[in-house]
């Protein structure tokens, strides 16, 4: 029997992720995929994780193999909030979520927030996981460009939402700490400006935080969320890269109101989120094992932010633009006018090299389309030269070739 | 801040579960609780599940702490296409989408099929959990009376349906098997004729199975969809009541458009389901310990269910109505016109003994208040006869005292 013709208008606004459809391309032996977003599972401490969870379910499976709280498994909530204590924001467990990973934490405030007719601001480019969400909503975004290194420009931010007509956003969602996919890091004068802003203007500021422990200079910078007098922040953090992505583990800490609504509406999403990752990840933050393994992780991702972006310089066409990115996992590369990312991808893919092409992080349909997004996360430091030896070659042929697609250029 | 003016129309419609606000009540000491749904946590074999996770984590740590695929992890994937060619099913991992709990798989649908104006069709009384989605979504719900200790009968469906104005429901949802709330399980014949019926009306039959294998006369019977020719069911089942909840493990299988529409929803829900639980579910499974582990279970279940339904029958004033429950973890009773079982619910926590009323099950608002919903799972025998007690005295002196509410009855 054929189904399609039940769909509901929401499922039919469904979209497969881009970059999912990318990675299976790049599967077949010997490409050195610079596309990957997920962290590198060799660096996973597999005997600390295996020792917490039969610890865990020995002592604690009374309670974590057993169904739990909508709201999270209270050691779990405990912990997150000695945990945001140290980063500056100081909330009770009462005002913290476990979510099924950051990404449910977002499709929870979609649910609450947003429908057709509905708008929400976020930076351009921006996380895909969000575009998408919010699209499937039938929502519209209201991009805010980048303006520079340190990311968005207040003043900028306040003339795009003046001049659009029509409501108000309801979200100003940010990921203001080494930004997915350009891996900048807004700062702090910035920071305070836009929680005012959004407290002015009575939005609800998401600040989308999973990269903050993956700093590279220094102790990761303090949340736009640790500073929020009117309360209309917030804070989103996860487990999937400064800890592992397995035990989908998010959390969102904020409004109270927010909170039991984010809970009400996670209630029939699917009850809880697995009490046994949730028991093990408290563990993993009682235990001190996650300052315990930052600095390893930290080093490591480090020494390959440095060797792609050396050899980036090297082997980037004359004219591109490149980001250093203080944090997280990926450099962010504008090209010279004339370099599709979109179309050389299948090229690149033959000269055993990928990328993300710039394209799927803008919300509006055709822009980005001379940049990239290079992921040093995943991939050893011989590899990563190598890479961009072969990225770079691919791009002054496509240069040379004149492939010009005239339509394309670096966004502004 | 304030934030609800800013909620979606979805959002005002969520409602808290009613079962969660009065197992709140029952908390206090003394109070023994028939009104609890979940397992007794007593029975988990915490070394068992301690072992297993200690070893996917050591063996399997790179796939299983790592994102892994939105439809699920393979291994358990193909385990779970074992385990179902033993119930008469026979789909490949192709067509098997693992979800957080079966009840991300009812809000994955709820998403794809129904919006306001859409509307499903499902037993009444129903699982609850079901009734909120589908309300939560602004969708209506066509009840169909379950007829007798078989459940529905397939031509009061037939003449629900045709009764009803507008355009048909787009899901048949049925719990055909020891079913919440009543413990009632649908004989094959009407099984077969459902599943007719679905196909020559275009809709999608969902046959939610979470109790099967608590089954105390034999094996679980045959599930509607392993007779499915036309293609139009869909299978969900769970490792709740059957291993352990605190995995949140479920899983849908059926149609391929469906598993494919399903798993591109789930991708912007969570991404995808704990990959370290997904890796114990599956070692659970392979290595044999669901078919181990069952017979135990089955047996305490059932000696619990045999006490609470003597001790009922010794107990529930006359002209009571009192199923027997071939599985599951539920009876239901219907009771004496008269007696209300919402407005008796805190004299009855009083009384130190808990139930949870009938009228939540009921989609149709007003109905079902002389029922109740007594849960043997989760106590000892001897606490089951006394509570059985403490209910009988309670409802006796109801009777007696006529706190009659004349609006109520027991339903037809």
């Amino acid at each position: 029997m054929e189904f399609e013709r039940l769909y509901s208008p929401a499922a039919r606004r469904l979209k497969p992720s881009i970059i999912r459809a990318l990675l299976s391309l790049v599967r077949e032996g010997g490409v050195i995929s610079l596309a990957g977003g997920t962290p590198d599972s060799n660096l996973f401490d597999l005997e600390l994780y295996s020792e917490i969870a039969a610890r865990v379910a020995r002592e604690e499976g009374r309670s974590c193999l057993q169904y739990g709280e909508t709201q999270g498994y209270l050691p779990l909530r405990e912990q997150l909030c000695r945990y945001l204590e140290g980063r500056g924001l100081k909330v009770g467990p009462d005002r913290v979520l476990v979510t099924t990973g950051s990404q449910q934490a977002i499709d929870l405030l979609c649910r609450l927030f947003l429908g057709p007719g509905d708008s929400v601001a976020m930076e351009e480019p921006g996380y895909l996981g969000a575009i998408n969400g919010f699209r499937n909503l039938g929502s519209a975004i209201v991009p805010l460009p980048l303006a520079d290194e340190e990311g968005l420009h207040p003043a900028a931010v306040e003339a795009a939402l003046d001049s659009r007509p029509g409501p108000a956003p309801k979200l100003l969602y940010l990921t203001p700490t080494f930004q997915n996919p350009t891996g900048r890091c807004l700062g702090p004068e910035r920071r305070r400006a836009l929680a005012r802003l959004a407290a002015r203007r009575g939005m609800l500021l998401v600040e989308d935080d999973p990269y903050a422990e993956i700093s590279f200079d220094g102790p990761p910078p303090r949340p736009i969320s640790a500073d929020d007098p009117e309360g209309c922040c917030l804070y989103l953090g996860s487990f999937s890269k400064m800890s592992v992505p397995g035990l989908r583990l998010g959390w969102a800490a904020g409004p109270p109101e927010v909170i039991r609504a984010m809970t009400l509406a996670k209630e029939s999403a699917d009850i809880c989120t697995s009490v046994l990752s949730q028991a093990v990840g408290a563990e993993f933050l009682r235990g001190g094992h996650l300052a315990a393994s930052l600095p390893r992780l930290v080093s490591a991702y480090r020494s390959r932010r440095d060797t792609l972006h050396k050899a980036l310089l090297r082997n980037l066409p004359r004219g591109s633009r490149l980001g250093r990115a203080g944090g997280g996992f990926f450099l962010w590369a504008e090209l010279p006018a004339g370099l599709d990312t979109m179309d050389l991808f299948q090229s690149a893919v033959e000269a055993k090299v990928a990328y993300v092409p710039g394209a799927p992080f803008y919300p509006i349909e055709g822009s980005g389309r001379g940049a990239m997004r290079l992921s040093f996360c995943a991939v050893e430091e011989a590899r990563l030269e190598e890479g961009a030896r072969r990225l770079g070659e691919l791009l002054e042929r496509a240069l040379t070739a004149g492939s010009r697609n005239p339509s394309s250029g670096v966004p502004a």
